[in-house]
């Protein structure tokens, strides 16, 4: 039987050299969140559907991939009733934030708070694909649970800082305060109205003032309430001058103000830290708006045009709806495939990532003469192939070539008469020849 | 509403320290992978089920994990026809052996070959749960395909040789070869019983020779044929006298002759890549002999009562069924949590695996004094923490304790005037104060 092989749409192989390019990006990420002290976790790819459902909206709801029970899962179904509910239990996580929460309700009693932790797995919706849309994309998320301090919003962009540093991307990061923008819909007199005014100014740049205003018309808010907005509209200048601004405007809203305590504690720590990367308020960020409750962040990359390559926020009551109220977190996430764009784009992966050994010994049948000298060499840390079979040297050739291996050694019966290794780097042509043991001069050459 | 939390049966989290540990385990086999020049590729966790069906037997296909159709499942089925092929085509993956298959025959114009590739990947079965046994669990495999030189073979006994050094645990590798096992079925004139012959083979430890020869009669053998075998029963000494034995026994099979071939040249490389981990010839291994055309081979822990902690073989049709035919390859499978479970039991583990940081900065509200410091130890790769909240010390220093972090930090307004950062060494005791530029010191110190 023959099948002509596929694999569901949206979903993907990753080989050789994309593998490489994805764990250079992940193993960056992952090494920046351990040197600040976070600790991996993972969760199981299925989680039970009371788990998941409800709690990403409606839409959220039909993109869930559900998972068969298993046995025979119709032998007792009752027809006149919905089949989908009865016959699965489970489905495949669409995010990291949800098993989190669960994780850390499940868990608590072995979690010393604050819990400062990092999970990077596939997660998966049945989204319709389209370009830079799959359906199993991994995640990288990382979060501080159980603290309300600045400082781990500060650590969140301190993260970022380093991240895109390592990585070569310049980056600017945009950072609201959900309680400002409740503030501002307080003083309005409409505090219904936070994601109406926070899309209103987002599209100042794009429609302009006017347009702006009459948006926010025919969205409810009175004439006053938005002349009250009117120095927000305007918002100019520094840091410093824009905070005085909002304090004076929002005198009278005490989340507002303690909205704007926040995003000074923030900044004044971003300050004291050395963070070299442009940090700016941005009251335009609405992303998240229904479950975060502080801080709110997001990342563009300046030489690239692509959506923000993180985000995140802080969330009051994340555990809530598991049955543990008054924890508050704040986390970020990286989003693995459009970093994977923009370096891509810029080319900005480093040279090399590709090749998967250092050094190929051509197959000549000396293998009692090179299984040895290989085995020294990959003790010393090197990565070493030999070619299994004695092909033909083109054959042999051409594999070092499409692999991207740097050197290769072609040692014959006259090199192991004479205890000589020949290794040839590819790139340059230049060809020499070291005693078999004379190891530090081989490494040296291959370094 | 309040849900209690929990995961589906089979299926686990990993937190901190774990996490920590199967990490050590997944790093020490990748990196060893890596050193032979194999290449990490990554498959999706669905397939479609015209991929997984029919590869694992009926069992097998009983123990896939379906996953239901998107959108509206149920809405155009035919009810008088069974629903399960009607509402799923996806199903996760069952192994990463056969998605790795499907690759190779979708990416083959892609792929140089001989393809050296390496996968640590979930796979779930929707076994019933029991000690020890998962419905999602970590396989890593490793696999060479596309020539049938003895060195595939031989590189990897290499690896596990490597892997298990590394990890500490000592090891026995058993190899068999499915060919000599044909053999002896042919030159009993009973071809279609390698199974049984196999299998009794392996009783003869547990239940004695004659036992042996009764149940080889039950199976329809002659007592010819059995007497035939009796040397093979009997095998005993150096590996170059089994051999021979059974090279005198078997002249007459061209197909046991090939087996006996491909072993004496095997254990001619392990000899000469000077392999010091034990390997012998053990005709028993009856492992995938469904599958296998080769070497066959079995890694037990010697230390440590548990089934085999590696596994695989040469196949020479894998591909075969997705319409490729003549690939032959080898492979090998590490089985993380059987590996977990010997470090665990031997306390093989390194120590200090799940300290998330090496030095936490409590916090006494000296933030702009600790924060430029602590960035400076991050870049020069200590992992560092600040506490986020000015909590009580007690708080501080139980949080360090729980978390396993070594080195504590103290510095308080007295510090920060005098420019000093004090550090204490938890285990020991022993606290010092350094000048806080004096990174050196300081590093010196924590290491």
């Amino acid at each position: 039987m023959t099948q002509k092989p596929s694999i569901p749409k949206g979903t993907r192989d990753f080989g050789r050299l994309e593998m490489a390019e994805r764990n250079y990006i992940f193993d960056t990420i992952r090494s920046v969140f351990r040197s600040f002290g976070y600790s991996q976790i993972e969760t199981p790819a299925m989680e039970n559907l009371s788990t998941l459902l409800g709690k990403y909206g409606e839409e959220g709801d039909k993109l869930l991939f559900r998972i068969l029970n298993s046995g025979d899962a119709f032998a007792s179904v009752d027809p006149s009733k919905p089949l989908v509910s009865q016959v699965c239990e489970k489905g495949l996580r669409y995010d990291l934030t949800v098993p989190f929460a669960r994780y850390v309700v499940q868990h608590r009693d072995e979690i010393s708070f604050p819990f400062k932790r990092f999970q990077m797995q596939p997660v998966w919706r049945a989204d319709r694909p389209q370009k830079g849309r799959y359906r199993e994309f991994y995640q990288c998320d990382v979060d501080v649970i159980g603290s309300t301090s600045q400082l781990c919003e500060l650590e969140l962009v301190q993260i970022v800082d380093e991240v895109y540093r390592r990585l070569g991307i310049n980056v600017l990061v945009k950072i609201n305060n959900r309680k400002v923008l409740s503030g501002l819909a307080e003083i309005c007199g409409a505090p219904d109205k936070v994601v109406d005014i926070t899309v209103a100014i987002d599209k100042l740049d794009k429609i302009g003032l006017d347009a702006v205003k009459e948006e926010l018309l025919s969205k409810g808010l009175s004439s006053e309430a938005i002349a009250l907005l009117e120095p927000i509209l305007n918002l100019k200048g520094s840091f410093e001058e824009k905070i005085a601004v909002m304090r004076q405007l929002m005198a009278s809203s005490a989340v507002g103000l303690k909205g704007l305590d926040e995003l000074e504690e923030l900044f004044g720590f971003i300050s004291e830290a050395g963070i070299t990367t442009p940090c700016e308020i941005d009251l335009s960020l609405a992303r998240g708006l229904n479950y975060y409750t502080g801080a709110i962040f997001e990342v563009k990359a300046l030489d690239w045009e692509i959506g923000s390559i993180s985000g995140g926020g802080r969330y009051d009551n994340l555990t809530g709806i598991f049955g543990l109220a008054d924890m508050s977190g704040v986390g970020i996430s990286f989003g693995a495939d459009r970093i994977y764009d923009v370096l891509k784009g810029l080319g900005k992966f480093p040279a090399g990532l590709g090749s998967a050994s250092q050094l190929l010994f051509a197959n000549m049948g000396e293998t009692a003469y090179i299984l040895p000298v290989a085995a020294a060499l990959r003790s010393a840390g090197v990565s070493v192939e030999i070619y299994p079979d004695a092909s033909k040297l083109k054959k042999q050739f051409d594999y070092a070539d499409r692999k991207g291996i740097p050197f290769l050694s072609i040692c014959g019966e006259t090199e192991a008469a004479s205890g000589l290794i020949q290794i040839k780097n590819l790139a340059s042509g230049e060809q020499r020849s070291f005693p078999k043991d004379d190891l530090a001069a081989i490494l040296d050459f291959l370094s």
